[in-house]
């Protein structure tokens, strides 16, 4: 199992980070959240798949796909985070580590982004904390497989 | 009308089954489901286009198609069920005979599971036998449509 | 426990049935729906006990008889679905399969319906196919009898 | 951006539109508003871009490829409206003139329709129109560039 | 239809009427009830047929027998209004003018008591005026049935 | 007391009946009903003082006059008996006996006409007898006076 | 009042305590628990008349036949604790000491078991103790009656 | 009914327009926007009757004149939208075409501004286009007289 | 603005006060309160302008007049507190300090009365403190007008 | 086990039991309630450690404690039954025989007092039988402590 | 009681104002309201005792002290006004003459802030007037207490 | 600021860590979370302040606290997270960074733990990854000072 990559997820809209609103979301881009998370998951031997898209059913696939080919998932489903009992019941399907990530804080905002489903699927989930969170979800989806590799 | 086949339509996860948790959704899968349903629907003549997706949009589409190509529609919407309008309205739109199959009894289930938009567009529900509910579907369809056919 | 009979348990109003709002309702009386349940049951080598009762108290003495004397229940529960949780005790006390059927679609009539204590106990739910959801009850009866026998 | 053409995104069924229903939605088809549309985006000289998708994917790919190719969006989200909170994240992230339209009255109906994400994001909301609802829209929408472009 | 009785049925607790907190109920009995309500419908020639149970199954059967031997039905069906949609069931069933009758006025007592399922079933409702409701009641159904045979 | 005449005080839109939707309400106007109302209330020896305001302040103002110079209040406040809690307080200011009528069955309607804030002030109510029931209100007012002189 | 005897009720499916599902209701019948109560019963020189029904019915004809003959009641409802308002009502108008008991803890149980209309109408309340809370509320009830007739 | 004016019917507070919070309603004054609309309404060949009032009864007495005296309604009932049945009510009895207009987005604001009763009796629904939507309104009223001369 | 008078504007059946029950709200009537408050006023060298009225529209007229001639509002409206969203808006249209009063503590009363539009647009608010409220108000009226100038 | 004492932890405000409104709760204090109880205790040979706080933070503490030092709580927490999350954990945490005690009838009280996240945590629940209540509990607590010790 | 002081409370996180965003909570320290409310109560020959504290369970003790040591209690409970029915059972078995302050106006802030449990147990209520609030409870209070000991 | 402590602060029952449902928490107890996190803030050059309480009010003073002599908040508030307003004014006036954690995932236990007040006044939320998600929360504590001090 150690040689698979860890999934990381992003949905929609979030392809234009850094573009839209850099008062708010900064001028960070997707890309460089990816070039990230990929140099921390070297030093941490770790492989990624880093991938994007505005589409639930392919959201849905990938998942779906992570069953067979991926050690864990990141994801950030954004908008579908709070609506998408599809993706609830795919991550479940999935039998992996599943850590669950916000760029904003959704606590602060409008209350129909204060329920996720995704959270109900998830291991951990790491919320409010920028690009950094998908370092963070590195690490701990590092330590979550480690302590599963023992614990089997 | 009788030449036409009756479209099944199967949504997200679905594709999963007998993989995953088998000892809860059992060992059979959606390719034994198809078969099953294929046979009883020869022995009744009816004709069989059987297709599943994650994609929402793609279920609409075949909603919509078989407003002209199918005779019923017999649809297994998964979490889609529980948040889809869209779906409701092209199954609607469709004009044909509707029947809802559910795997599990989802009244069992999660609060957020009760509610199907799909019944508010189906003439009849089949929920929690299992795989035999699509069987026990395609038995309904055949009267339904015998039924049509003769008030019309 | 082969030779047990199915009970087949109606609640109230269910004795108008073909005289009251034919245009709804259609001609069947519940006589009629005897007659095709004992006809099917007969087919299937099952034995069935047919009832009728306005009174909640006396559907819950049957079904707490059913526990000794029958093979498994089909039940519709009419207006006591929705407002019955001494049903729903006594359904879970009888500890056998469980069939609830409905002849219309409560999906689509008045908020009230939508929901039935009696689901929350049964093994599956057929909703909305007139009479002929009582034969398709037979059918997944004799299915459910045929696989816990197996499985014990 | 004067030269830049409006979106006018349709959402799920839509495609449907004069043969489902007639005698609800009439016979106009959406081809028939295109052309209405279009000759009176000529009359403003406004270029126009006509699109429709079962898929809320494909229509939020569309909403932000807007951000760059398009000088505002008309869109009647259909069903989408009510669940699609993806949608209105990205059409706040277009950061352009929004302007929604709906067909029928959506509060004269079903209790489901009465809440639109789409609202919360558009300037203006035309509703129960039929095909005028999009000519109006058009001449708002030539109203806000023409204001925009003013006071920039 | 003109032979046919006025039936007049009681719910639960009233046979106390009279006994039981006569500082709020009066000391009118239920008997007295009848004897007014028989005098009043002696004028108008009416029959009354004036029956009181505490069974919900019992009165769901007189409602139901009313069909055929009733000309109309004056109810008072206590604490069951609140909670029985077999009685508005059976009322619906029954077709025929249906008055409702409260002595209190419910709407001034718990909120469980607003909401009354017979409401929903009757051409009528007459609440808050103690034993005068129900002389009311019959005054009103001679004058619903005189119209109802003027129509017919 | 005895001398001072009953309100029969009328909310908005009441001036229109007859008029308006004549298969719903009938051909009987507002008109009609002061002369029956009169009628009776003459074979009663009580007098009348029927009004109709549009305004929820004159109406207010109708039923804090009546405090010193009426015997009691009939009120159909159509729709404002479901909004206005300033109604509600002038009636309880009032200090008379007070009976609530409405045309149609309110409880038959949307939702949001089954309450009435004036039920919550009202002695008694009389629901769904069109013009019958006024009438009606005139005879139980008289035995609500009645009463209350005996009791003083 | 002294020489009169407490009723002890008991609702439906309560008859087969100790046979079905004994890991959770343990084996005590409803005859061991009646041998109990009055063993204590005896202690304390009270009569107990114990009874059982499936019947709502039933129980509120009991109820009121408490009113004249016993000194107390003490009520397990069962499920009609969570529905029925009439028993709520007769509790009221026995004008008695009434004492509820649960054998399991209903707070720990589905939402829908947390609210108990007994519990309005009793002056104590016992959940969660099995067959031993029937025995505290003898003990209770003595205590009732000994204070009930010293303020009296 | 060609002759008939339009009404144009304005709420509480409307008469401010342009003096109060200007940043955010603009300059353009209730008298600016009766220009535009008469203007727009003279190049259409409609007359126009445009009025404001604070008072609730004097807009529904508006509205019933209009009856008889108008070819159609255009109404801001500004914060009446939210709380008058009674409008709604005095609108369904005009039985005239109904345009709702709104200045500012109200579905962007305070959650109690996102219901408009005005909604449920109207044709169509104007929102956020400032005193742009009056024009909008008065174009839209002229299509639909047009078409209703057409039908009848 | 030293020299316009402070409005003092109270709601419907306040003129009632002192007549109607006078074991809830004392003897003091509304002249009463008038003349307290005009006295306190003189010491503090403010005017007062005191109005009362039934009427919604008379009372929001009277705040939008205030936005021209007074230097601040106190406002009891009474049962339009808790209903009238148009009362809110003129008070924020007006520009101007209000203090809001009531007589009885409003939350000690019924749910209804919980709630007031008033209070979201109003500078302070005082409750319960019967006429000497008005007093107070008076008091801090001065205090906020003093600070008010001060800032400018 | 047998040798720890039993902790009988009381909430805020029971120490003015006895001197607050003696006509509710009576004269007996806190003093002769611990009084009662270790009387009774003493018979069955039981100890008992008997507090009271009025601190949220102290309750848990002693809660804690408990899970070293105690066979058993009984708990009165007053007004922090129906707020405390952090007493439900504490409870759950110390893996003890749990049983709540309440004086008066929560359940005929304010809505805000029926739900008490104690009984959630506790094996059994006493309610309304004054200081009787208490005594009951260490009768219940012996015979649970002795069925635990026979388990185990 | 003359001589006994008057309690002021105040709650959690008010010791830090003047020190925490001072541009909402101005400069004003509770250390400045303290000499201000002791210099008002002096002119009114008032004593104060005035404390602050973070702890629920200590404000608690101090309403209970106040019971025997105070004439009356002013209290701000701040947050814990929204959460604490303990404090609002110890206000009510104080017995004293209650007075609530806020600083700021509680009713345009978050939704979870509209509900004090406090106002349930005061006679009346201060909100929005900043540090004057608590200087207008002084003046109250001497008012409600010469009210008392006039009637007494 | 860089030489100031960063805050841990723990709620109610975390003490116990590791002796209780060792099954469920695990058996790392909380003095190994404090050494874990002592020794990671260690590499990152951060001191730590370590406590834990029961008690609200000394929760709430510790915050304050931080205010002068912490450079950060890190706080698992346990139970209080959910019913604590109080904690979140004070977060918000120590005007710090803070981060919130859990070790179990909130999301998928009782519904009354899915909201955090915490989460309110939080700059980002861990949740679910046990011990690990301190340490986590102590490497971005060290990214958020420093990204802090640099934008100073």
């Amino acid at each position: 199992m150690k040689t698979k990559p860890v999934f990381v997820l992003n949905g929609p809209t979030l392809n234009l980070l850094g573009k839209r609103e850099p008062h708010i979301y900064g001028r960070v881009t997707l890309k460089d959240i990816e070039k990230m998370v990929k140099a921390r998951a070297k030093e941490l031997s770790l492989g990624i798949d880093f991938r994007q898209s505005a589409r639930e059913g392919e959201l849905i696939e990938w998942i779906l796909e992570a069953r067979d080919k991926a050690s864990g998932i990141i994801i950030n489903a954004a908008a579908y985070s709070h609506t998408s009992i599809a993706i609830l019941d795919a991550l479940k399907a999935a039998e992996l580590p599943v850590i669950e990530v916000h760029l904003s804080n959704i606590y602060k905002r409008e209350a129909f982004r204060h329920h996720s489903h995704v959270s109900a699927a998830a291991d951990g989930v790491i919320v409010g904390f920028g690009a950094l969170g998908y370092v963070m979800a590195v690490d701990a989806m590092a330590a979550l497989c480690a302590s599963r590799s023992e614990t089997q």
